[in-house]
């Protein structure tokens, strides 16, 4: 394609409210703009990025056996009021009413629409297993959509939905889906980690994230350099720090502390290590008949984990308690709050390094002090042990095989083992060779698409702006002539290498806007073309071309007949690697 | 691919709701399944058909210079009230609001979103012309979806978007999608037309639609057989049928005609030709002060085009008169009411055939009479002269070229000089080689691609199922062995076949789900594949096989060796044609 009959428009300064560095550059290179919040037009040389981008994973999930469809984007709310998820999802789900004020919504994902498709369409084990999947344009209504097209609210995501006769055909669907997930990453040129997600009602593996690793992440994740295990920072398990608690070696004492309302604080206050302390957090569950508070304690230099606490027996629905019930259940405001002693009874949990500790400090319910050399079973009694807290680099690793580091991720991708969630609510059954009707078992799976364009930019860029792989560059190669306009051996070096390169299906631009050398230089630079090549008038009286990879520091010098092959070569090595 | 690995699910009934054969179709060949209202699944078989026409599309679209972006589906009220078009579409514009209250609608098209690309990212004539396309989800809120996706409420819809810097250059942007869509819908396999659809504000070829030819269309087009002209039948232009008036030869006469309320009844009861009578319709328009009356004249067998009555000056905002203002007006209730004497005076405004008429009788403003023997000027004053009625069969071309047809078309396609409508409410101004501001002139094209899938069904079944063109078939051939699970000799002349075809690049399905031959030939004869290969044993034993093409009759038996070649010579030369 020559340049002048596309469009390409790039900006030297980002606009404010973009944060992150490929939101940044996707703006400066003209890949998105901004028509909402979190609403964007693709742009096209954007478009051409997510065009790849979508080829690729049809290819991997036509291999892996799935099957495209496409359902619609507005969806009827009945089926999702069969589900219950029309009144369970809060007001990120865009509701509307039509002409005749019928409910209808703009889909987030499409459990419903393609559980209604299965119990209408299959009716014997026959028909099974089947994997349906789209790419479609989804909603998501963001309190606070923010990073570009990573956290929008309009943006395009491939869904795919197993259908199977039993849990284990679920997870061979679900093992076809974790490789080809596998298989797109890579092919998209991505530092990526699987990460457990989510251990929850079907076990084991049950649900999986893919995150591509950046800085920028909006997830923790905690792996194990030395071996497979990673999990989002919510849900990694935290052993205890303490193999097993030791005796009690002090009395207890109502020590003053006035001022010191941190564990920090309180720990250099009393020149001990911070990992004597623990930190007391109050929540309340409501019921019938006033709150019900809960203290949960964990060490000082440690995070409570809310994901964790919802798992408590009856935390479910917990919300943090205010300063009114505070002073009820302890009798002073927060801040040197702790277990002993308290105004009235609460449940105690303790966070599983915490009731493996020994004379500890904490709050004595009394202001300006607190408690030292607190001893379980003397001082109080024995607490509900739970894993409570954030795991953090050091911790050892729930497999046993070493030792957790964290580091930051994007979520990209997600497979999960459903189950029979939605078609035993819905009634998606089918007949098994006995003639008995079964419910089928799903699993769900999502990559997002334009999330990616993003993550993969978090990952490759420098002070020039974006490196794209080869496999989703808009374009392979751009040709640079010095002169296109104004000089004939020029323009014809630049036309047949052009059509050398087009012949050998390398996807070119030629640059013939008549721009000067180094805004050009510089646009190619933005956008991210993986080699450039510029032809010039005493370059080629030597019978020479520069060519360039983005990714070099410098261009080096080649004759002019190899030009086309080494392109050629390098682009076609890329996509086959 | 094989069928085992895709999903097919024909019915043998289509559902009560499918009025026309193409609805019937899609439905019984599984392209598609209803969701809701006007809102369908679409299915693995029909998405590949989508998929087809959309890559005729692109390429057509590319071809002619255009460049693909994507606009989003959700879009801010903002830019539509900017134009007005907030206010102005009635409830077929789904509007939302998102969880801050703030509006939102669901596109109908783009044309507000694409000029405010194009006030930002245009700024210079250098830029000028370019042509911004998508394929995209559109949202038409119908009153009464009907037809399958033909008149869904959901679809997809390429639309595009000229820039140029004058009237001159809009023109060849115009004609340049002109050209791009007669390839497209020629590539398609329609039998389709080109009609003039406004000849409004901008004049000669101001909008064209493209109708594909089929008697279930929802227009009615008026062409003439031995010229291009065609035109919607809302504003094909109808010349006088009396080339110029006569003499008056009877005197006015009051004639009692009891009963007879019709033109067909008065001329019956009269005795006379329908063509001696006229037809008096009572339109009014509110204005400050009370309504003003207009009394429309139309032949007896002619037909009130209203899109023509809203072109008469005054008459832009009509509503047909209350029986409240008839009777103040003429004195009488409507079932006798004419021109001549009324109650009060009016505007008369009448056909160009009426204006030339004498001697013609219509109703006396008395109940249970007439008046015959009216004559213009003699017996009331000189009407407005108008065209006021729909053509039919028979009229003269205005481009005196010939005689007018009627047939019935889908429309498919319009092109639209848009001029500068929307880049003066928006301000969307270039600056010229004298550094002047100018507002950008502007075309408009769509193609419904979804529709077009019906209007290519309506022109290509039989009581066996659709008949695709090999362009857009699903599959291009299917291979049909008989007994591909307990035959080693026919899975492997199958399996050979079905190499060699994809190898020679042929989009091949091979049946193996181990149907009964009857229900396998009547499934792919539904879906409309268009050719097909039996693998049989005995056939094999002979060296051959049996060949049919869609719409072949009978099979032909052509030896083993030959049917690769003779597949891909067919659906080549198809694919070149």
């Amino acid at each position: 394609m020559k340049a002048s009959q596309f469009f390409i428009r790039t900006l030297k300064e980002a606009p404010a409210d973009a944060e992150i560095v490929s939101h940044k550059l996707m703006m400066r290179a003209g890949l998105i703009r901004k028509l909402g919040a979190g609403i964007y037009n693709y742009m096209p040389m954007g478009l051409k990025v997510i065009r790849k981008v979508e080829g690729i994973i049809r290819e991997e999930m036509d291999k892996a056996g799935a099957v495209e469809l496409l359902m619609p984007v507005v969806q009827p709310a009945e089926l999702w009021q069969e589900t219950g998820r029309w009144d369970k999802m809060g007001p990120e789900l865009l509701r509307i009413k039509d002409r005749h004020d019928r409910d209808f919504l703009i889909q987030p994902t499409s459990e419903e629409v393609v559980t209604d498709i299965a119990r209408h369409e299959i009716k014997s084990y026959k028909q099974l297993p089947v994997n349906f999947y789209q790419i479609q344009t989804k909603f998501r209504d963001e309190r606070r959509p923010r990073f570009g097209i990573m956290r929008g609210r309009e943006f395009s995501m491939k869904d795919a939905y197993s259908f199977d006769r039993d849990v284990e055909g679920m997870k061979v669907s679900y093992a076809k889906m974790f490789d080809a997930y596998t298989r797109i990453f890579q092919r998209l040129g991505l530092n990526f980690r699987a990460v457990n997600a989510d251990n929850g009602a079907i076990g084991g593996t049950g649900s999986q994230e893919f995150h591509v690793i950046a800085d920028t992440g909006e997830d923790a994740i905690a792996y194990c350099p030395s071996s497979d295990y990673a999990a989002n920072i919510e849900t990694a398990e935290a052993l205890s720090l303490i193999a097993s608690r030791g005796a009690a070696s002090e009395a207890m004492a109502l020590t003053p502390t006035p001022g010191q309302v941190k564990c920090e604080e309180v720990a250099q206050f009393l020149k001990c290590s911070i990992e004597k302390t623990v930190k007391s957090i109050v929540l309340a569950v409501d019921q019938e008949g006033g709150a019900k508070l809960f203290l949960l304690l964990i060490r000082g230099d440690h995070e409570l984990n809310e994901i964790k606490a919802s798992k408590v027996p009856g935390l479910t629905d917990f919300r943090f308690a205010t300063e009114a019930e505070i002073i009820e259940y302890f009798g002073t405001p927060p801040g040197y709050l702790g277990p002993v002693k308290t105004n009235k009874p609460l449940t105690i949990v303790a966070d599983r390094t915490v009731a493996n500790m020994n004379d500890f400090i904490c709050g004595a319910n009394q202001e300006g002090h607190h408690l030292t050399g607190v001893n379980w079973a003397r001082d109080l009694p024995e607490p509900i042990v739970a894993d409570l807290r954030n795991v953090i680099a050091g911790d050892a690793s729930p497999d046993g095989k070493g030792v957790l580091e964290i580091c930051r991720g994007i979520e990209v991708g997600h497979v999960f083992q459903l189950g029979t969630r939605y078609s035993e609510s819905m009634n998606a059954v089918y007949l098994d060779e006995k003639g008995q009707s079964q419910p089928m078992v799903m699993g769900c799976y999502g990559i997002g698409v334009t999330r990616l364009l993003g993550a993969a930019i978090e990952q490759r860029f420098d002070d020039r702006g974006i490196m794209w792989p080869v496999t989703i560059a808009p374009f392979q190669v751009v040709l640079c002539p010095m002169g296109y306009d104004r000089s004939d051996m020029v323009r014809e070096a630049s036309d047949k290498l052009y059509q050398d390169l087009m012949s050998a299906g390398i996807e070119v631009i030629l640059d013939d806007r008549g721009e000067r050398p180094g805004a050009m230089f510089a646009d190619w630079e933005l956008i991210g073309v993986p080699y450039r090549v510029v032809i010039g008038e005493r370059g080629l009286k030597e019978g020479q071309l520069e060519f360039q990879a983005r990714t070099d520091a410098e261009a080096s010098v080649i004759p002019v007949g190899d030009v086309a092959k080494k392109v050629t070569d390098l682009v076609k090595a890329q996509l086959a690697s």
